[in-house]
């Protein structure tokens, strides 16, 4: 019998699929250069040659049945060891091999995480704003996903509401730093205090509240700051990682759950993902692409565009009287609309052919996210655009 | 919290793990090449060159961003195209791309494809001798396996038991031919009896038995036969292949599910699949290696060791007076054993460095697997030490 769950999904479709098929559509009437798409979060920038040129010498010099067989089901030993080595050296941790677990990409990541660290009926918190595909990652584990509501002001955490949120009936806590959709990095400051809200309510329930740490954007971070490490904040963090931003190679689907070795059950939860994959058809990313990664996973892609886009959008909104908050990573920029309805904001920006994705679904109502992974020259032919979106429809905005 | 589920996994190690863990050590203490290893299905044979080939030239020429980027939800459209068209030419089909859902081998495809059409509750048929993994692919989704016992004169399906336990409650049925363990390829017979009693059971249940069929070992068939394609007899049929065993790539983890256009919900299935892909991590199988496998779909390694290895094995096991069903296909031999218990006789043959698996975890108690993906020369030189083995444990056998 065809599941009616799955068959009842096939007729939402999501809001930003349904801007990206109007760009698309579009595209094929003025050109697609001329259609200013912020839709889609996809890596614009090459994978470094150092994968590529990796890849092809595997291919050449390695013996195909060692290359291509079988990994043993906690993932190849030498590949967990380098990235354990690399995450050593470059954030001061102490992780060997056997606390790494190589994924496809964050979202294997995530479904292993999610699954080692809760059961069915338990809760999982977010914080808004917050990635929309959270809501199935979590629901179809059989936990439940309770979105805690947003600091519309700063988009760092709602500790206030997070208070009242984090129950006896809350297993993990799923952050995402920097963040998609608003850009913004979690300070210091709020990973302090969520590690001692976690820390004290663990102690008042009587169990350890994990913290899954979703982190794909940690390599791309602006004004020459660096990312605080979250696992260094709390000792139960299962770091989930994402090569897809960091390497632009987000179709080979790579990534890795990394346990911090001072989490409870820390030599468990690697065995345990091996069991996970089981049931939801894993079995390791694709062997060529973990070996690729194992040897290149402390370079980055030339990430210098996603500066260069962010400033040249945060100056132009801030100009033209937007509220905005400055984002310390990523490839997005999350404005607060001119009116209070995001959706009608983002529908007449699309007679001018931008593509914005109204915030809602993000847990940020009346806010718009802005995705500017795309050339620059074609965020500076947007510009003239956008303040003439803004002039015609908003006359009377700050500008 | 951590999940007890999983955790409690970690206890039960499988036979097959502990035999294989075994092999290595003694391979440590006195030579693998010394070890006759018959317990793991790990292609022996190396990838054709056609699949090294196609990935160097698109690691070369194609420009990264493109052969990197995110493939779409349900796989890269030319991709599905020249699986389909591959089916179609072999197999006298009407696929279209559209009924082809690439995945991360035959795992992910069943994960997919048990979730389509089952919902929790559920119970799905498998028909002992069957793969033990197939215990957790069906229950982590939430439906039950129920196992149908063997036949144990043919190995092909028991249809009198078969009979019984194809209830109300049963969704789906899942088989695997040529089969693992026992080598068998159901006849067409066979699955035109199948077809008869899944169309009139749905019919008076009032809904249609879903068969999913799950064909890794399809290419390695022997004496010059051909595989009848299951989906030819049964219209509501899932198609569930890995390219693990025909380009010997089971690291590379690449694979399908097919849906026959006939099938009930023939064109939501795969958009389904896309859905269910949200909840399990999924998100395609690596792009490079979807390009790769789409140009050499019609290739295979060279897959004429595992017959000649069969034809060694099944002339010594007759001669030694076993009862043993001769295999159609894979490179597996399920010989019976020359005593009632056959861990016993498997611990025994361990003191001849004779590793095989007992078959009880594969519903067919008595019996033992005997996998045959190594050198031949190496089956040669196992040859008599078997002999000895038999002669000096077993001297009144029948030989």
């Amino acid at each position: 019998m065809i599941n009616e769950h799955y068959l009842s999904m096939l007729s939402n479709k999501s809001v930003i699929r349904n801007l990206s098929e109007y760009a698309t559509a579009r595209g094929k009437e003025i050109g697609y250069e001329n259609v200013f798409d912020f839709s889609l979060g996809n890596p614009s920038v090459p994978a470094p040659q150092s994968f590529t040129d990796t890849a092809l010498d595997f291919l050449k010099n390695m013996e195909p049945l060692r290359l291509h067989g079988y990994s043993p089901t906690l993932g190849i030993p030498e590949v967990k060891d380098k990235v354990a080595a690399s995450l050593n050296r470059r954030f001061d941790m102490n992780y060997t091999g056997n606390h790494i677990f190589p994924t496809s990409g964050a979202a294997g990541a995530l479904a292993h995480a999610l699954r080692a660290v809760t059961k069915p009926g338990d809760e999982v918190l977010v914080f808004a704003p917050y990635f929309p595909e959270y809501n199935p990652y979590i629901n179809d584990t059989g936990a439940r996903i309770k979105v805690v509501p947003a600091d519309l002001e700063t988009f760092q955490i709602n500790f206030e509401e997070a208070e009242k949120y984090l129950t006896e009936n809350v297993a993990a806590v799923l952050i995402n730093t920097p963040n998609n959709p608003s850009g913004v990095l979690y300070s210091e400051e709020t990973l302090t205090r969520l590690a001692d809200l976690l820390t004290r309510k663990s102690k008042e329930f009587g169990h350890n509240v994990f913290l899954i740490s979703d982190e794909p954007y940690r390599e791309i971070i602006f004004d020459g700051k660096k990312a605080p490490y979250v696992a260094k904040f709390y000792p139960h963090t299962l770091t989930c990682y994402s090569f897809s931003k960091s390497l632009s190679v987000p179709g080979e689907r790579i990534g890795y759950v990394a346990v911090n070795p001072a989490c409870e059950h820390a030599d468990d939860i690697v065995p345990m993902c091996g069991q996970i994959s089981r049931g939801i058809g894993h079995n390791c990313p694709s062997s060529l692409i973990m070996l690729a990664m194992a040897e290149t996973c402390d370079d980055t892609s030339d990430l210098s565009v996603y500066e260069t886009n962010m400033n040249l959008l945060y100056d132009t909104f801030t100009e033209l009287g937007f509220t905005v908050v400055r984002p310390g990573g990523t490839f997005y920029i999350m404005p607060k609309a001119l009116e209070e309805d995001a959706v009608a904001f983002c529908q007449k920006a699309l007679k001018y052919d931008l593509v914005f994705v109204p915030a809602d679904g993000f847990g940020a109502p009346g806010f718009f996210r802005v995705a500017y992974c795309i050339d620059t020259e074609k965020v500076e032919r947007a510009l003239p655009r956008i303040r003439q979106f803004v002039k015609e429809n908003y006359p009377n905005a700050g500008h």
